[in-house]
């Protein structure tokens, strides 16, 4: 058939409705959309308690006035009123607040969802992201040919990796709410409405911000992992299953443009893994069992969504015409099910309850009678699966291969495609093109375990394993071996076949852990498993002691073993890590020339600061895939980015832009932090605009490598990252006043015994910084506003350098070093959101005063490091620079209004009035339990008896209620509901 | 809580676009829509088929040519261009102009719901028909209190019962295609959309388009029940269940508008029954066991769908505080599952794979509490129905009461409620009047049975039972009894407790159907049945029958009896019928007051002809209202009313209004004819309006009564009657010839053969007129275009009337008397669409000469009664005076531009350039088709093999194609296109 094509005639119908000239713009959107939700709150809270909204009222007026005028006065009127507030009002008030959070930071996503369509529908030009805007670019500016795109997107993997939330904040039940304002605010702006239409909506929006408002937002009871695991794949289930075709089509309508062919079927932009169940580092009760079902109920799932599918396609795909292939292939299943009467067919598909044709279709139906077939497969496949959820020790792997089940995706795949090509053959290309089409790539991508489940698992586990069974087997202690005898003798049995696993080991339950797991991974089909990730790793032993256990343990298909390093120690010396590794010949021969390795620097921005970290991450990255090349080996990086900064996922790009020329060569693996799964996932319209962000990253990152850094900038950097590691340090590890004035200026101590978050605060309990783990750590700086693990140290560095007379070399860097911008820029952005005075609140008010003055030191360091940073962005504040640079870039003399890219400023300038109160809040609750714990208590607060019996329902929801004094659990309440307020204000974690 | 309500105050967002003064209007939107899908199927014929493509180009603009011109010139041009196609050809064109038709069907649909939506966003001035709409007319013009609407309302209930399609024209695949089109059309019109997604939805609609044309429209085997009872359930589960309380919520609005508060929650404006599995009459392959499958599945929906609002409403309902009721209930429920241990809980739920909560619930959580319990209730239920389902001899009834299973409503009803009753108490109303609400009308309105199934079966039958058991017990032949000795028997028996039916009776199968039928009633739960309508009753022992059947067979719970009075004889002694029945004071006592008649006119109208069949119907109900008034008892009419006739289901208010005041006092039992199924509640939005239309009617027809009519109208309505009816019974029944020419000059014996609909077309075989069921008879006329038992005899009626004098009383009947206005502007309708031309081309071409002069006398009829009914309704033309009518009625001032009432001439010529083609091809086929059988084929015919092989494969769907003459084969499928594409377009049956 020629290439007649719906596309290119534009029809006669165009819309109806003429614009005038003024624009939608975001920014009052957001204002008008932020007082409707305030307003409707407001009438709830009225409507339940009228004195308390009178003085929630006052307090966010007064809150208003201090952010207008930055004055003390209006500051200290603000905290006044605050303290004369009764515990329970203070409950009432933090969670008033913190719900008006909740709202505003709906009316930001709101507002970006407006704009994002706007821009799509030509009425504002956005700047430059989205995949068509990068297709647009790479070829007008920087003469990149479409065949090179098309070619480098058949190449392109992205991997994007699920996992769970530390401090997961609310309850699924809030989320749910809040989720469904936001989709009614999204109706109110798209839909056309009647009046009552409108009325219903509002009303709605009403009912959900009513129970919202009335649900005990403070989690009770801990989650289970499968919690954790139901809520990760409700995403799948929800939005990426469905987006992802979705943005696919997209993506060849944008090739389209530039006259390329759709993208191949047998290739998928992204796979997705998942960390959730499968971690188990400082994770307990993530068991061998959870890792199983956790697979299983993935399984199920894909099965589920085919099922439906498939019956769709049963009645999309009622042509009779199609390939001799097709015929041929339809004829050998109807031949299989020729024996039976169609009676029991039909009988036995009354008993499966099908949707539609239970009568055994007519053979001259071709398409049915392969769907039929897949119906009944995919129906076995469920059935199977079922037994192994109930069934805990049948093998999943033997019950899915003993059964006429799905196992891997090619048994679903080729039936699709042929049928695809059939259609094709007979001239039925858009049939093909459309659900079908969507079809295959789902299959492409999901396959029937929908994820791949990665391990991950602290080293020293290993260690302890390997340590019994040399214990056990007389050859001496494989802990205290030095490291060369250790890899002489994994190598030595890795070579050898004989078995080492002694039967009839005794097994503390560390080990047997270990062991099950790895015991049930030889249980579980290969596809609903990804990378066996070793966390603290720092030797090429730990890399190895895996790969032995996999084999001892029968792991038929292995596991591909990915260390990570993490602490800054590990990181220096990961390249002579892997080169141990690369010159054993053996070890060669086993990873067939792909070696991947995981850096996360959650934990080496606790050691030595963010910019020492960054930089080190920089550079090792470089190296091992250097050493990696010389050994013929593709070293893929595994990026556990913690969770995005800020809003807009801005820098994802950033941060893509801002790794190693050549480490990201079309494909990316990176970590999805539980927290931003809900705003990179949570709708349909925010996933597709994840998907988008990915995809244009990695193929600029791939077609328009940044340059690499020029010599004397990679010196300047070292210069950099070690005064700032050393001023660092000198705070954070040598001051011997540090760490008490840190537990006392942070809630740090109290997050630790609030049960926030399904893991241990710290791995082991040591006192002092080193014991707590990155994230709480990070976490306790966010909710004093001064999030100094971010900036400390980065100050004096760039003082130093700039005396040194490198100040035009570090603008010129800032101008040129997708690296070292988005490190400052990250740093800019951090301190438009610190707030000093509400610091030095906590100072005030928690630190005893011979320690206060360390406080006020470190906000000088914040004053300096915001000084220099400005000096060098040459800007005159924080955050409105990007206006200018912007502008050099589009081109000139449209009408069309142009939009800062995200007006952050705003945003954080519009959330200061919840969250000042929210502070102010904390830091009574916090002084107040530790007076309470240290004994010295006013009278009035002693004999608090609270006086309605509202609040003593409200006190009562806590399960430990009446093992507390109402006093204390009340504050603790308040302290709880400001946490999370105010994480919900910062919108990130560490 | 004071009465703080989020509904007066309008917030202070408002709309930010300003709007022009032309109006969107109907006519144009549906010329643009129009052209467009039929551009983008051209592109799609043009495609697969170049050449023919050009040549349905030329039959299309030959089409129209004659539509505007209506010379006789063009027709010819058009006919003899068709005659020269060959076979194959004529089978694509034909299939290529019942598409378009079919698309043409859906632009109408859709500028319909634009209108629609339009009037609600008060944009149009609608003239008067929604429900608000209702309220405001019955409010200011008829100054009925709002209370006494609300009171009225509160009484109100309307009974939709769903029947199986008689001539299911098109695949249910295909109807799945055209859904498509029209809701991608519909978005195009309504949401924002970019380029690429307009580029990307119109991309959809072609492949929709493509794959309809692919799809082989004929149907090849026949329809089961259960397919078809699939089918009418799938609305329930797409569209009913969900836009019930949408619409229910809608009335509370325009209620709270007129100060008035919610319809009360256990008091449902709807009820649903349907025939899809109980309707036996001329249906033998509807037994026992259907029926019994079809109440399974029809609970199955309803508990599927409960399990899930239950899921959802467990997230919803997170708030901790309830009221001391509520808190009880949970206790009592908890405590019942104390016993277990939690584990063996979530190992249970695991099993069954619950979406979430697999942990028991805290039972300080009341509502989870009780909504797990419902949950798990539920679950039960639907394991006891899947048993049923899979093991037929199971009892349903004992099934579910031993099981812990819910059976009526009032067992989900009342937790549900009490959770609402405590969201008030707390004052979380809002809360309570959200999803809560909707869930609450649900359960109200379809319980756990989703519907009531009638059993409709025909007399003769349970005379044949009773016959058979008289005779085995030698009491004589019951068959031979004269009424008064059955009924002496039957109130004997029924007096008596002495069983009757002898176990060890022989049976013939058509005995034993009705008896195994009779013994299922007593197996299924009450709920699930509707009433027993007995069709074809004549005399007051059929009903007697059937009471004392059931309770022979053990029917513990019988269902009410209900006679369907068919033929003018049956109406006309049907008072005598219903008096003896109310004069046996056990059966007074038996009916405890209330007896429902069903009286359709589908065979009345065969039988005398439509103003004589309508009249004895408006008559009879009239006496047998009366009559039961003076046994105190109240009379409930079913209304088995034909598929609505026309566009915009325009007359249902009309029917409705046009019944004898009195007969709907607030209770109205109607039949959806299954075609109209599709229209009515194929889609939410059309949903939305079939409930208002019926609930505003209703409710009008309670409180806006039409007045009686005036004595010397009823009079002269004898007169207009009986002469019609004379004129109607001269042509069909005592004309010789006519039977001859009714045969030759319409399609009426080949529709018997081909395999139109899933019941066969003549119940006893007579030759002739009285053989053919009412279906065939209206359905042979309307494929030539001339309507005839609409109108025949109403234009000698009239004119008598006229010469007699009446002209003005007639015009003053028009004016003032529903019925009688409904009644000619139905007869005018029809006449809009008929096309005498064409019908004189079937004689021409089909009538042996002889005979056509009675086919002039027919069309001369038709002239005569156009003219007489113009005259009464002083229009020019058919069609065009509505305006004039609907402008005194509105208020005067409103600069908004009025619409004229369903513009309905202007859709009925945008078809017929699409209808007539296929006109001429059906002519052409039925030529050669009897040529065929009658054996003097000319030679190109006999020899005639299609060219090349697709029409192969085309005339291969055939299952019986290898034992017909290829050029046979081609014809009749030829001739079933033409006939499926001429009834879309004229959408009607009778």
């Amino acid at each position: 058939a020629a290439g007649f094509d719906a596309r290119s005639a534009p029809p006669v119908l165009k819309m109806s409705f003429m614009e005038p000239s003024v624009a939608l713009n975001a920014k009052q959107l957001l204002r008008e959309d932020d007082s409707l939700l305030r307003q409707i709150f407001f009438n709830v809270l009225k409507h339940h308690h009228p004195q308390l909204a009178a003085k929630v009222d006052v307090i966010y007026a007064l809150s208003q006035a201090w952010c207008k005028s930055r004055e003390d006065g209006d500051f200290d009127i603000l905290e006044r009123y605050l303290g004369e507030l009764k515990p329970e009002e203070l409950i009432l008030v933090a969670s008033s607040f913190s719900h008006m959070l909740n709202l505003h930071n709906l009316t930001e996503e709101v507002a970006n969802t407006q704009t994002e369509r706007a821009g799509r529908m030509g009425q504002l030009v956005l700047p430059t992201r989205s995949t068509n805007a990068s297709f647009i670019k790479l070829t007008t500016q920087n003469g990149v040919k479409p065949e090179e795109i098309y070619k480098a997107l058949c190449d392109q993997t992205v991997q994007l990796v699920l996992t769970a939330h530390p401090t997961q904040a609310f309850r699924q039940s809030l989320l749910k709410k809040y989720a469904q304002v936001r989709r009614l605010l999204d109706e109110l702006h798209n839909k056309r409405m009647s009046n009552y239409e409108k009325l219903e909506t509002l009303e709605a929006i009403r009912a959900a911000v009513q129970a919202a408002w009335r649900t005990d937002e403070i989690r009770r009871q801990k989650p289970t992992p499968q919690d954790e695991m139901r809520h990760g794949l409700s995403y799948f289930q929800q939005t990426i299953i469905d987006s992802l075709p979705v943005y696919m089509r997209r993506v060849d309508t944008a090739l389209a443009n530039i006259g390329q062919p759709r993208l191949p079927l047998d290739h998928s932009l992204f796979e997705f893994g998942s960390w959730m169940g499968g971690d188990r580092d400082g994770n307990p009760n993530v068991t061998a069992a959870t890792t199983r079902d956790v697979c299983i109920l993935a399984r199920l799932e894909a099965v589920n969504y085919y099922f439906v599918v498939v019956e769709h396609l049963m009645f999309d795909l009622s042509i009779w015409r199609c390939s001799p292939e097709l015929k041929a292939f339809a004829k050998r299943l109807a031949a299989k099910s020729q024996g039976v009467d169609p009676m029991r067919v039909q009988e036995e598909r009354k008993k499966r309850n099908y949707a539609d044709f239970w009568t055994p279709v007519a053979p001259n139906e071709p398409f049915r009678v392969v769907l039929s077939a897949l119906r009944d497969r995919l129906w076995e496949t469920r059935e199977v699966l079922h037994q192994c959820m109930v069934n805990p020790n049948l093998s999943v792997r033997a019950a899915l291969a003993e059964a006429d089940c799905f196992v891997d995706k090619k048994e679903l795949f080729e039936p699709l495609k042929l049928m695809y090509d059939s259609l094709v053959a007979t001239g039925d290309e858009s049939t093909a093109n459309a659900k079908l089409l969507d079809v295959l790539r789902q299959v492409q991508c999901f396959g029937l375990a929908l994820m791949r489940l990665d391990i991950r698992q602290e080293s020293t586990r290993h260690t302890e394993v390997m340590d019994s069974i040399t214990t056990h087997l007389e050859l001496g202690s494989y802990a205290e071996w030095p490291e060369e005898r250790r890899l002489e003798f994994l190598l030595g049995e890795l070579r050898g076949r004989r078995p080492l696993f002694p039967p009839g080991l005794e097994m503390t339950p560390d080990v047997k852990e270990v062991v099950s797991t790895l015991r049930m991974l030889s249980e579980l089909p290969g596809h609903s498993l990804g990378a066996y990730v070793i966390s603290m790793a720092r030797t090429a032993s730990d890399v190895l002691a895996v790969v032995l256990l996999q084999r001892e343990c029968g792991v038929r298909a292995p596991l591909r073993v990915v260390p990570l390093f993490e602490t800054l120690e590990d990181l220096h010396n990961a390249p002579a890590t892997m080169t141990t590794l690369f010159s054993s010949e053996w070890y060669l021969a086993h990873i067939d020339g792909v070696q991947e390795c995981m850096i996360g620097y959650s934990d080496s921005g606790k050691d030595a600061g963010r910019m020492a970290a960054a930089w080190a991450l920089f550079e090792t990255q470089q190296r091992i895939v250097e050493i990696a090349k010389q050994f013929g080996v593709r070293m893929v990086l595994f990026h556990g980015r913690g969770g995005s900064v800020g809003r807009g996922g801005g820098p994802t790009q950033m941060a893509i832009r801002s790794q190693p020329p050549g480490t990201i060569n079309g494909a990316l693996r990176v970590t999805i932090q539980g927290e931003t799964i809900e705003q990179q996932f949570g709708e349909r319209e925010v996933c597709f605009r994840t998907l988008d962000l990915y995809t244009s990253a990695v193929l600029e990152a791939g077609l328009d490598p940044p340059s690499a850094p020029k010599k004397e900038w990679r010196e300047l950097m070292d210069r950099l990252s070690r005064v700032s590691c050393e001023v660092y340090r000198s705070f954070v590890f040598r001051r011997p006043e540090f760490v008490e004035y840190f537990n006392h200026a942070t809630p740090a101590q109290e997050l630790g015994r609030l049960n926030i978050g399904s893991r241990p605060a710290s791995r082991k309990v040591t006192k002092g910084v080193e014991g707590l783990r990155a994230i709480p750590w990070v976490f306790a700086w966010t909710q004093t506003r001064l999030h100094l693990p971010v900036w400390l140290g980065i100050g004096d560095a760039l003082s130093e350098a700039i005396e040194a007379g490198h100040l035009a070399e570090l603008q010129e860097m800032y101008d040129n070093w997708p690296f070292f911008q988005s490190l400052l820029d990250l740093v800019e952005m951090v301190m438009a959101k610190a707030d000093p005075r509400v610091t030095s609140m906590y100072d005030a008010k928690l630190v005893r005063p011979e320690l206060q003055a360390l406080g006020d030191e470190l906000r000088a360091k914040y004053q300096q490091t915001k000084a220099e940073v400005l000096r060098i962005e040459r800007h005159t504040d924080l955050l409105e620079g990007a206006a200018a640079a912007a502008a050099a870039a589009t081109p000139a003399g449209a009408a069309a209004a142009v939009v800062p890219e995200s007006d952050l400023d705003e945003k954080i300038r519009l959330r200061d009035p919840y969250v000042t109160p929210l502070n102010v809040m904390q830091v009574l609750a916090l002084q107040s339990l530790r007076s309470f714990n240290a004994g010295d208590l006013p009278g009035s607060a002693r004999d608090y008896r609270p006086s309605n019996s509202e609040v003593v329902d409200l006190l009562s929801r806590d399960p430990h209620a009446d093992d507390k004094h109402p006093f204390q659990a009340a504050m603790e309440d308040c302290l709880m509901i400001s946490i999370k307020g105010i994480s919900a204000g910062m919108q990130n974690t560490g």
